[in-house]
């Protein structure tokens, strides 16, 4: 992350299918709920990943997703869980949709005396003073199918579930106020039109390219902006939804998953003050583990997160997708030489190091000519990136280049080229 | 390949982008053709993969693709390739679609003493007996813009470029019989109506999932084999076209890709004769390397290959994919304890283990009623699968399921059924 100059880690670290953070608040929470006792992150562990994420300028924020993804509290806390019930009998399931125990009940006191303690813990050990709360997908369908939760709404006039989803926001809200940590959110509460305290941080997710029938994120982005709130941005790079393809334009063949990732102008449609504007705190890549583990993480992950990085850490003005892809195949080849497995956007290879001088190096600028000749013209075929200059101002040299290519006229340039970018060829590393 | 049964390595050893096969016959193939001088298979490598393979029972089959994609040969035998032409000019390319030089010409003498040469040596070095010739992908437009090979067929009578692909594969196709080689095609030169030698293998690769304005690979493989050639499929299983996804049954949320894959019946609109059914000759996974390397080939590769090779080796009637998905997700996890990183097709983990004790084991099937109840009903909510028994007649064992099962009542019968199955544990490993 930090060679890609992302500095939040964002550690979903529950869900319905395991617990396997380890509360020493509630120890019992992992023993039953992690896939497995050796599948958990120990007090040690979780210390271990903030400690080295703060030595690269990367902080930490948890995620305790609730009310919903609480399948796995259930054998430790069975008494927070809603029974959901159908056709008059309790523990029905939806099938796909919601397990028959995995929101929590919003009507149980235990739930909040819980839920402090626990955030309480997650501030002391995660200094960040973020804390994320979830609050996505919680099936309502299932509040109201429970007998309980009905005569509770009758006797405290509450009349729908926007009531319940406004109910439990405010509590836990109350929480995270008391022990003075920001809150951050996925966006379905405030779908739900729970009003927030201001401040509170809302993650826009909805209209990834997996669902068309959800509205557009920039829609999202300019009215929660506009409401006070803070927002975060990830619909659109949602790294776990692989795709296969090549996006031809006149002069180039891209990597699909690149372009896609990289066109993103996230103040493309925004129409509101230069105010809300400064509410757009930036943009999160996702990567969901579903089919993901440490067989297939990191070469997923990279370099398509450097795409996002580099849209994030650019101009809006940075948007030519020809250049970038360069510059990121260049990219990935040097987290190959830190040893990350970033995976290949262009066909070709990785030298063992090149060198990048670039047009303010006016002191080597010389080196092109004898090296390249021309420039590949716009309409070059099979443009493999080894063999052409990515732009007028940027110049490739990989050492294969040096060996094979006869038009070589001084190898003092090229000496001294090498020189001057030692660190770029062995760089420090990290401990 | 050999833990899943896989018995031949179609290895596509040259192409446009490089030509990293060292050939002892034409050095400078290599030595201008490859990426650079490090990213070549020498001799000693290809023998290396031979003999490794032949210790696991796979033959390797080399494809040597011409007359298409044959750009990377221009730098050593540029008189072999035919220069396209463009509004009155030479060396005109296509972008993404052809390079200015990428087709050989087969008009030229050169062109078939350079194959014969070759392919000799190629079937000295490979002892399979068997070599892929490629033809797929000849753009004859190419062809047809060149004014030299325009007038060679005014002179030899050959109205149309079919005869110029005909012309062209007869020379191969000679070659190969002199050599006594049995010959593999793509299907694009069948397409041209190009007519065969007997027993000529087409491969059928199009109406792939990425394009489906091509007909339909059933009616290529009944076409193939009722016309007397001999076929391998591989439409429906090119690996390298990755996507995102769940398929949602009643009972069950598969891995989209493995579900597409297992759920292929090659024979299943097969209309010829048994005797033309007996052509069909088995399926191919292919995976292209636009996008892959060493970063991600092996996650990309497994465990999808394995359900390709489970088709392959099943009768049609074992087309549970319910079932099947488990029965993957153990032998990926098999894969994981041989060192290969197989990437998850279900949620879960792996143990460092598991027993599978089939309904033949008699003797341990009192195992299952203690250690598990019941099995799932089929309605059941979150699958874990290592939760729950894959059939009625297989019941899998996790390690961690021991510890944690509180209803295990006799310690015995899991300490006799772990030494039953000691092999299962710790595999022997190969050389």
């Amino acid at each position: 992350m930090s060679y890609n100059k992302l500095n939040v880690f964002h550690w979903h670290i529950v869900d319905d299918q395991s617990f396997p953070f380890q509360s020493t608040t509630f120890p019992n929470l992992s023993r039953t709920g992690a896939f497995t006792p050796d599948h958990v992150y120990t007090p040690a562990d979780v210390s271990d990943v903030i400690e080295h994420a703060r030595l690269r300028g990367i902080r930490v924020i948890p995620e305790i997703d609730t009310p919903g993804h609480t399948y796995s509290w259930r054998k430790a806390m069975p008494e927070l869980i809603t029974v959901c019930w159908a056709n008059g009998k309790p523990n029905q399931a939806i099938y796909g949709t919601q397990g028959e125990m995995e929101i929590f009940n919003p009507i149980e006191p235990r739930v909040y005396s819980t839920m402090d303690s626990l955030l309480r813990e997650v501030k002391s050990r995660f200094p960040s003073n973020f804390i994320h709360l979830g609050m996505d997908e919680v099936y309502d369908k299932c509040w109201l199918s429970n007998p309980d939760i009905k005569q509770w709404m009758i006797d405290n006039n509450i009349n729908s579930s926007v009531g319940l989803h406004t109910f439990y926001a405010d509590r836990i809200l109350n929480i995270t106020r008391n022990i003075d940590v920001t809150p951050i959110v996925w966006q379905d509460v405030w779908d739900e039109k729970v009003e927030l305290p201001p401040g509170t941080i809302i993650q826009v997710w909805k209209d990834s390219s997996d669902n068309s029938a959800f509205g557009s994120w920039a829609a999202y982005l300019n009215q929660a902006a506009n409401e006070g709130y803070n927002v975060i941005l990830s619909s659109p790079w949602y790294i776990n939804y692989i795709s296969y393809g090549k996006y031809n334009t006149n002069t180039s063949v891209m990597n699909l998953e690149f372009f896609k990732y990289y066109e993103v102008e996230p103040l493309r449609g925004f129409t509101g003050s230069d105010e809300a504007k400064k509410r757009i705190l930036g943009g999160e890549a996702c990567l969901w583990a579903e089919f993901v583990d440490g067989t297939n993480l990191l070469a997923r992950l990279w370099p398509k997160a450097s795409a996002v990085a580099e849209r994030l850490w650019s101009a809006a003005s940075v948007n030519n997708s020809e250049d970038a892809q360069f510059r990121l195949d260049v990219h990935r080849c040097r987290l190959l030489r830190r040893g990350i497995p970033a995976q290949p956007i262009l066909n070709g290879y990785c030298g063992n190091y090149e060198v990048v001088i670039t047009s303010s190096d006016i002191e080597f600028l010389a080196v092109r000519l004898p090296l390249k000749g021309q420039p590949s013209p716009p309409n070059a075929v099979w443009p493999h990136p080894q063999q052409m200059t990515a732009s007028n101002d940027v110049l490739y040299i990989r050492p294969h280049d040096l060996k094979i290519d006869s038009n070589i006229r001084s190898c003092d340039i090229i000496a001294k080229a090498i020189q001057r970018y030692e660190p770029i060829f062995f760089p420090p590393k990290l401990a």
